[in-house]
């Protein structure tokens, strides 16, 4: 196609509030646009970008066998409230009224929708198993929005729903995903690795995230270098390095006026204490009415997930200031666990054991407790958890290594579900045996729009994007130069021809007003993977300028040889 | 790919309450399944159609110059409040708000948004003409929903918008599309007739669209065939048959009591006249608090499309019993243009034209005036309008030939919009002159799901569909019998992979648990186009059974010929 008429040229001023290089260089090289926040056009490069990706994803999950189609975007409400999702999705779910009344879910994930339809036929064990899959609008209404399409509000995702006929069947399907999974984002140049990850509000008991490392990643990874095994931060197993020295003297307890402290940085300075001296308590209201009070040493903070789960409560909320005051008779910022009320039940984190002389809060308004010591002020736990933030420095339980840490961005994910929908919405197929049993379940996502984001943040110089040849708009960007030459011009015009006829992808720039230097900036910027030049230089001497885009040097060769090596 | 595990298998019963032929079809064969009503899954089978259908447009709009790209699906509110179109598109339109209240329209058409993004570029006459279009899901709220996919709430939509400079430019690109549409149902096995139409909440002042001649359609066609020109019932130009009889003498007109008749064919029988010389008389309310009164002769209703053109009022309302009761006297049923106070405009259909001794209302309760005549009783207007809905035996005015009466169904539509859009929302490009003009528009539609519909009902028999190759599922089913047979089994399972390495789309049908019988049966419901089977039988005479599914006559040949036929 000609770069003259094509919708979406580049951009020379983008607002400086755009701070990601992927945003940033798919808006300037005209690849996308925004609508709303964190609703993107795609423009027809974009679309091109986009196209090639879903057909890599789309020839590998048909390879793994899976089952293209597609449910309708407006999910009805029941489904929802069958799996109790309207609950435990919250604010991210829109929903929606047609004009009968009848409400509607704007899908964000669909498990209700395939299960559903799956429940509509009346199958057997010899239908077994099955995986399918959609590309598909999502949506989820993120309260914030950052780094252009790597989270957005809108996108295209495609999703995968595998029915199982009982667990050992699952582990293949799941294992065989795996392997999808990693080639489709080897085959568009990003090499990701494997971490377990929190199933947050999908459901089921574990799952995987596929992580591309890079320092414009959102989430951090903790990598155990022994058993090559990657955790996302949300479920990191979380030891901390211990601080007690074996030759410390037990010192005398007491209680110190701290006026107007916040933070344990502030405290430790004033108390003249390391901060892994102090000890950071909180108060929680947890299902059935509990009071749940969680105490780390000062420098973590309590992982509310891993609380959660320990504490086996369903849901945890942070108790009010009120609370802590009926409670303790003290203003909140004061709370420790010295003379709780019994009905308190407190979890020390395990980085509050192995100290001596520590300090906690008083329970009483503006004053700290000192100097306290296990067993002779408090008595010591019969069990300390894990429920701290894992932060850099932490060791992995297992093996006592020390983490290393990465920044990650997540392009894919894949879930076990188990019978977690199945049994909710109770789907069941036919088994050999002639009873009815409940499918075992996975999903598998991958967004293209974070997909195509991550790729840029990959392969990109000071210059512009470098596309992998699998998800470049075009193969080639031909330039014409000295478009006021009639004969330069026809040779550019038949090369152009020539290529379109042996269905090369190019994109000519034939531009008349636009100067050498600014259609070669422009082409760094596009992309696209080779560069062929036509001016009266290079037809002078009878050949093309070629140059990859990876490359530094342009180099003049024969017509001939230049469809060679693109060939 | 086997059928054995494909999701979504033929299905024996489905609900007699599905009446359209490919709605009964599609869901039987298993390509789709309702979800709420309007609203369906499109199964693997579905899909692949899908797939293959939005590969030949986008093949074809490609060729024809257009670029693909991506609007999002929630367009904001704010951009359809410029057009005036939250109001104008009414019901039909969903919408919603976000967590922080933003409000959206669920994207029906999306010419506000195509308009926003060329806004966002500063462009020149350089950069013009293109013409920009995409798949998207689309939401409708039809108040009713019928036949499938042939009128759905949600569904994907090609749509195009584009840009010219001026309409001489404008009516080339229209003339490009009209050649495109063709090629492309004709290329999906639809031959079409271009009809001119109403542009509905579109805008713009004319449109064409793709009509499928067919008994299942909904809309009426009326045929010019000294002009071969077609229009859709809506604006079809009508001029009534005459029914004055020269020899006929002026009758005395009387007033008489007619209670509790309902409708002109009760009226006519009672009155003893013919059901032409009863008239119909409806009162409207207008825009500026206008009282319009339409007169049609009966047998005919009022087109309020044609009505609100003529009266040039921007909206039409009738009237209710009580303004009737206020401004004649009257109840509801008995009005007539006789005595009608000034302030009521008057518009008469040319039906009411040409009579003598015809009845009105007689703007009494319970009584009809008889025998009323022109200039006589009532004075005769200077000019007489066509206001009535077109009906068979209807007259071409022009040509004064009666029309050929068709059904069709609406596979596609293109649409000038001129300035109308630009216009609302100001976009404007740089001319050559240095001066900002505003854009000359056109858009373009095809419904995806409902070109797939149509291609059954057009392709289909007794038995199930039958797939132009296009648009085909896969191009062969490959049918094992005899499953419980070595021999058999490997020369199929070879003849399988054979075809898959050649690239070639097959269905294998080696269930072991199904009949002959029921392969076959199955094998014509889904009207794959290229039907092989490998049986005892075959595998004793080294041939293959091979059938079009067009065809009645299976034939024998080698696999060799078989390879030959569909290659």
């Amino acid at each position: 196609m000609k770069y003259k008429t094509l919708f979406g040229k580049t951009v020379k001023n983008i607002s400086s509030e755009i701070k990601t290089v992927s945003h940033k260089l798919l808006i300037k090289s005209g690849f996308i646009r925004e609508s709303t926040a964190g609703r993107y056009f795609n423009l027809p490069l974009g679309m091109k970008v986009h196209n090639k990706v879903i057909d890599v994803i789309r020839e590998q999950m048909n390879q793994a066998e899976a089952q293209e189609m597609i449910t309708p975007v407006l999910h009805p409400i029941e489904l929802w409230k069958e799996t109790n999702r309207t609950v435990s999705v919250g604010f991210e779910l829109t929903t929606l009224k047609d004009r009968r009344g009848t409400e509607f879910v704007l899908g964000g994930t669909a498990e209700e929708m395939f299960v559903e339809v799956v429940k509509q036929f009346n199958l057997s064990y010899r239908d077994l198993p099955f995986n399918l899959y959609q590309f598909s609008s999502k949506f989820r209404d993120e309260l914030r929005v950052r780094g252009g399409l790597l989270r957005a509000r809108e996108f295209t995702m495609k999703d995968a729903y595998s029915f199982d006929r009982d667990e050992k069947e699952f582990k293949k399907t799941y294992e065989k995903m795996k392997e999808t999974y990693t080639k489709i984002f080897r085959l568009l140049g990003l090499e990701t690795v494997i971490v377990e990850a929190d199933n947050g509000y999908i459901g089921g008991e574990y799952c995987h995230e596929f992580q591309v490392l890079s320092d414009t990643g959102e989430d951090l990874l903790f990598y155990v270098k022994s058993l090559n095994k990657y955790f996302n931060r949300e479920i990191a197993p979380s030891q901390a390095q211990k601080v007690a020295s074996k030759d410390e003297i037990i010192k005398e307890k007491k209680d110190v006026l701290g006026e107007k402290i916040i933070g344990v940085e502030d405290l430790a300075k004033y108390l003249n204490i390391p901060v892994e001296k102090t000890t950071k308590t909180l108060l929680f209201e947890g299902s059935d009415n509990r009071l749940i009070a969680a105490a780390v040493r000062g420098g973590y903070d309590i992982d509310e997930t891993k609380l959660r789960r320990i504490a086996k409560t369903s849901f945890l909320k942070l108790a009010s200031a009120d609370t802590i005051k009926e409670l303790t008779g003290a203003e909140v910022g004061f709370l420790g666990p010295l003379n709780l009320p019994k009905k308190v039940e407190v979890f020390y984190d395990e980085s509050t054991d192995s100290r001596m002389n520590f300090e906690c809060g008083a329970n009483k308004t503006d004053y700290h407790t000192i100097n306290v010591n296990w067993d002779r002020d408090l008595p010591k736990p019969t069990k300390f958890y894990d429920i701290k933030v894992t932060k850099e420095g932490d060791i992995y339980p297992e093996t006592g290594e020390k983490y290393e840490v990465f920044r990650g961005i997540e392009v894919g994910n894949i879930f076990q579900l188990g019978y977690h929908y199945s049994k909710l919405m109770n789907a069941t197929f036919r088994d050999e045996d002639g009873t009815e049993k409940l499918y075992y379940m996975g999903c598998y996502g991958i967004g293209i729009g974070r997909a195509i984001a991550t790729i840029v943040e990959k392969h990109h110089d000071d210059k512009g994007i470098i596309w992998p040849e699998n998800s470049a708009p075009f193969k080639v960007e031909l330039v014409l130069l000295n478009t006021e030459d009639e004969n330069v011009t026809k040779v550019a015009d038949n090369l152009y021809q020539k290529l379109r006829d042996s269905n090369v992808e190019v994109l000519f720039d034939d531009r008349a007003d636009v100067s050498a230097g600014e259609k070669l900036k422009d082409a760094d910027l596009l992309g696209i993977p080779y560069r062929v030049v036509v001016s009266k230089k290079t037809v002078a001497e009878n050949k093309v300028e070629y140059k990859k885009r990876d490359e530094d040097k342009a180099i003049l060769i024969s017509e001939a040889e230049f469809i060679k090596k693109i060939s």
